[in-house]
């Protein structure tokens, strides 16, 4: 890993001196509100700005940036947005670091605001300065004493700070989240909304954040993802450095992708791409704001686990079942304990004990405080469990002081169930959730951080005489975007992809020859540019066996093409060996907007088509991500049991993959391919059929 | 519907009068608390019950049931368990209503208090006294003033009351639930929790409540149902008085169904019966503790609605966004609002107006109370929209106040996201949630429950005379439990279940007649007790035609099956028409521990078996309800598209499964049946196969 370079947002993010245009001593607008929020927090040389007053909030004020007695880091601006444009030059002209745009008019308020963005872009970058926004509410560092934002007032607590990082788009949700945030418990150390990123963007902001040695987890709200390269390399760093990275990405549905787009003036992406780039690169897609929160609090103390068993404590047997049920269904084990430890609980209880220490444990309610503890301590040190869950109510205040010394006692992982937040508890940073559902899922998604298995880093050289190579196969005559079959598995052969034995003839003679080169049953397709889709005009035989049923079948096909299609021009006829298949595959090139060429692969067949879905995968990636991904396929099915893909299969279609994905690398001018059937039997997977669409091609030929 | 007997359930569950058992002037224990919680709400007669005291909390008490001055309708009962037969045996002499037992040691407690729980249910059932518990927390009922529990303490606030049912047999889980529930802003009318049931069961409280007219929803927490046809019984009538049902089912994962049976002691079915079972009786399902809460509130004011356009009022782009997706992945509409509307919007709205009036409307930040008011009141009012929501912050308290209006004053569902709860929202009772996919979950199961089709009602007489002609065919030998696909198909027959054409025949040449008479191609299969699976031992050869080729089959089938299946007695041979398929599906009959015969419906063949659900129907359901349930395998795409199921082919199926849902009610002997495939093509269906098997075969018959 190549040492991160901040590009200046240290300066922007941790300044040591901050200037703010705007401030102002009306503590109900936005000017007095936020400066008031950096005053109460900022330990540094502070300066406010203002066209008349001397003093704001109790500090000398000055006219203007360029009346500062020093260069500042920061500049925050709070003022109307056709006042903007002078001062960032001024922030230029004094060599300011960074800049906080608060101010809204911009991109989000139609052509003219548009305009005015795109010229202090432009200034912005030609002169050095970093900014973040505009459109948006600042952000806060809670370690570094910046509360530059209006995402909490002056009159609300100064967040105590922590190791959870929050990034949102979106000022209004982000707000939003941040209290809610802070009410349920989260360790808020920073937030920062990034509005129209008129300069940086969520994945420049995750980048810097996951460096930071306070950060231990960050969450982002995304509408849309301006810089995939960046926002990979921060999920890169996050799975080295051990932070998992949550994301909750809106625009989910095609309704809200519209609105999103209309509203950030961006460009969103398929969302199951998006899901599959996070499931590659190690990101958590949070599928509710709650969860993203929920995940926040289960890895804001940094606990891991080694293994999947969790210990349900209650004081009720149906709690205790639900706990059970829901660690169940989410991948963790309930195991029961081994009889001496129960043994030992049981030492510490009344009698008679009507409930149970088997796990879950129910204590019923007729339990003591004293005899609780020495149960939860019991567990707490057991070897059997690796994490820990039980239930309480918000008024039981007593029982929440012990929860927390228990906490604080064990290094597993403790969710508390609990009809509300509790004080002490939330003070002490205990992981605390108002549904059974809730606990289990945050477990279950530590002991899946905890165990991860990291993608395998894959680099990529393009192989230059590949490319000139191949890029012969790529040149087609005007007006044609669609390679013929027989091209295509030539362009497949240059990457690497089995394809089935085949020949290019140009009569029935030629093919009888061929047939009896190829051996066994052939298959006789027609090859013309007008006939991509080549069953629907009768085009292709399947079956063929022997020179006389090769003849006649050259000659019917010819015929029925001639009537179905009588104005393609054809180009002879491809004759293939026909492979046997028990399985069928498809693996196919899609190109994302946001993310680029995207590798699919599923099953074939129509209805299973359907049904099953694809697994999708973002190149370069090695040979060992593509067998991982086969392997997740239909909850791990197709390679299991007796029918299910061999060990020598996998790694054939694995290499169809990698080299369906080199093919999109190495060339741009391709925007679609498609293998379909990948026909797979004995140890041997070939491409049985070829699509290949370049660039530029009428929707109409995909 | 014939009118409800509630069974003497008013006496216990709207009492008039009221003694105590165990009452106690200790505050610190059940019987103290229980007590003054009955005190604070009871307008009745009560009577402590005491040993020794004359006095309990400033009532005159009576040393036993015998010297109370008056019959009661009501005992609660909270001693030791060993003490409480003696005061059942009391309460039945006195002609008591109904009894509230709260202790526990029983069933819950091992051998001995099981014994003691069945010899009181018995004494009770005798004497006509209805019993809840033991083992339970008690119930309340606020309009009737009964507060019999100790979900709540008495220094909690008493609830105000409401049209929400609560029902939970987990005592611990049941006040998790109450206190919860009332924190969120529940409007929480009645809590019953039912223990061990002894008598009264969960099913059996519902079908009360459901009668009740302050009722308006009922939530249910369940974890064996031990009385299914009761519980149909208030879903049915819980839909012709339009109350949703919504239960939370413990026991889904196989861990937790084990910790229920253990903890319950009594017999917990599949889940996916159990699912089907609600589907088939719109009984609404809820995933989560907080899902059954979140649909509680959605329903409390018993809004419904005619569409699912969706109004999204947001101060922020972002959380606009998301709740705009969550609605849309939930099925809901969220419509463009017309050109005029939109103007009248903005003549309200503050210029430079940077947000939306399309919807999601966002009216940023910026906007002034009244102005947001005035939008509101433009949305409320709009034809274009059936339903609202809305964000807030906890800490806006004005603002809360004027949504307080905007619900009071318009008819149309509203629900609001909040940080956290809002006072003015909870006492109003405006339904509100801390996430945008709890919202539109919500919205959108109260757009489904407004809108839904209610299942056909159907009833079942058994036919004699079918019964009498089917039993022959299920007249096996000593040992038999699987008949030969012969028998099954003369079964089916009776059941107007579409079979193949087919003779059974004892010799080659019988074979060869056979197939002239059925004529296409024929299947010929062994048929042997023995040999249930046929094509594991050769038993079978498929697409026969021609004298020649019946007779070769013939002979090399029988001489493969003699080589390995040597020991299996043959009786004859079917020969079978092979009709076409273009789709394969199978159909079968399980039976389920709680709910009994179960119809299955399902795709056939080996891949798509396990990728495809499989539907369930409980019978008697009409073709109807069959057609519809087949219409909704695999999201619709069964019955949909060129090469979906036609409308004959769709009858045909229907008729199966009505046919296997008869045969399993007017056979209790039949344990299982499986038609595996069904082949469709061309207009029909035929069950291509058969296997019945008859209860007491050992499970390898299977």
């Amino acid at each position: 890993m190549t040492t991160y370079n901040s590009n200046g947002l240290d300066r922007l993010l941790a300044p040591q001196s901050i200037a703010m245009v705007g401030a102002s001593n009306n503590l109900y607008s936005i000017g007095g509100l936020v400066f008031a929020n950096i005053k109460r927090s900022f330990n540094g040389s502070l300066f406010p700005i203002h066209p008349k007053d001397t003093e704001v909030q109790g500090l000398t004020a000055y006219s203007e940036i360029n009346a500062l007695p020093q260069n500042v880091d920061l500049v925050v601006i709070a003022v109307a947005s056709h006042a903007v444009e002078a001062i960032i030059e001024q922030a230029v002209a004094k060599r300011v670091g960074g800049v906080v745009l608060l101010s809204s008019g911009f991109a989000e308020a139609g052509a003219e605001g548009m305009a005015l963005q795109a010229r202090i872009a432009e200034k912005a970058r030609a002169g050095g300065v970093r900014v973040i926004g505009p459109n948006c509410i600042g952000y806060l560092n809670i370690a570094g004493g910046v509360m530059a934002n209006f995402a909490l007032t002056p009159d609300e607590p100064l967040p105590p700070g922590g190791s959870v990082a929050l990034v949102s788009q979106s000022g209004g949700f982000g707000s939003y989240l941040t209290t809610k945030g802070l009410l349920t418990g989260l360790r808020l150390g920073w937030f920062v909304s990034t509005g129209n990123e008129l300069d940086v963007n969520i994945a420049a902001v995750l980048r810097y954040l996951v460096e930071q040695p306070e950060v231990k987890v960050m969450l982002a709200f995304s509408e849309t993802l301006r810089d995939p390269e960046v926002f990979i390399a921060a999920a890169r760093r996050a799975q080295e450095l051990d932070k998992p990275l949550v994301i909750l990405k809106a625009g989910r549905s095609e309704a809200a992708a519209k609105a999103a787009m209309s509203h950030t003036a961006s460009v969103v992406g398929a969302v199951n791409v998006f899901d599959a780039v996070c499931r590659q690169y190690g990101v958590i897609v949070a599928h509710s704001m709650e969860e993203m929160l929920d995940l926040g609090m289960i890895f804001q103390d940094g606990r891991r686990v080694k293994n999947n068993r969790v210990a349900v404590m209650t004081t009720s047997g149906g709690t205790g079942v639900l706990l059970a049920d829901e660690s169940a269904l989410n991948g963790l084990d309930v195991p029961t304990f081994p009889a001496d430890e129960q043994q030992k609980m049981l030492d510490v209880l009344h009698t008679p004990f009507f409930g149970s220490v088997a796990n879950p444990i129910d204590t019923t309610a007729a339990i003591q405080p004293d005899a609780l503890k020495a149960v939860q301590q019991l567990v707490a040190h057991s070897p059997s469990v690796d994490m820990l869950t039980t239930v309480t109510w918000a008024r039981a205040i007593e029982a929440a002081k012990d929860l927390v010394k228990l906490y604080q006692n064990t290094d597993k992982p403790l969710a508390v169930l609990s009809t509300d937040l509790v004080e002490p508890l939330k003070e002490a940073g205990v992981p605390t959730y108002t549904d059974p559902q809730r606990v289990a899922k945050s477990l279950a998604a530590l002991y899946r951080f905890s165990t991860r298995t990291a993608t395998s880093a894959s680099t990529f050289t393009p192989n230059a005489q590949r490319v000139a190579r191949s890029r012969q196969h790529l040149e087609l005559p005007a007006g044609e975007f669609v390679l013929m079959e027989a091209q295509g598995k030539r362009l497949f052969a240059e990457y690497g992809i089995a394809v089935t034995a085949e020949e290019w003839v140009h009569s029935a003679d030629q093919a009888v020859a061929a047939a009896a080169r190829i051996g066994g049953k052939v298959v006789i397709k027609v090859m013309s540019y007008q006939l991509p889709h080549k069953s629907d005009v009768g085009a292709i035989r399947l079956g063929l066996q022997g020179d006389q049923a090769i003849r006649e079948a050259y000659q019917s096909m010819l015929e029925e093409v001639a009537q179905r299609a009588p104005h393609a021009v054809l180009d002879g006829v491809l004759v293939q060996q026909m492979v046997p298949a028990r399985m069928e595959l498809t693996c196919g090139l899609q190109r994302d907007e946001v993310f680029g060429p995207m590798v699919a692969v599923g099953l074939g067949g129509v209805l299973v088509e359907q049904l099953a879905e694809t697994t999708l995968l973002r190149p370069p990636f090695s040979l060992e991500t593509a067998r991982q991904a086969l392997g997740q396929l239909l909850q791990g099915r197709l390679v299991q049991g007796r029918r299910g893909l061999s060990h020598d299969e996998q790694e054939q279609i694995a290499a169809i993959m990698v080299g369906v994905g080199n093919l999109a690398l190495e060339h741009d001018n391709i925007s679609e391919v498609d293998i379909n059937p990948i026909r797979v039997d004995a140890g041997k997977a070939y491409a049985a059929d070829a699509l290949v669409v370049l660039a530029g091609a009428p929707e109409a030929a995909h």
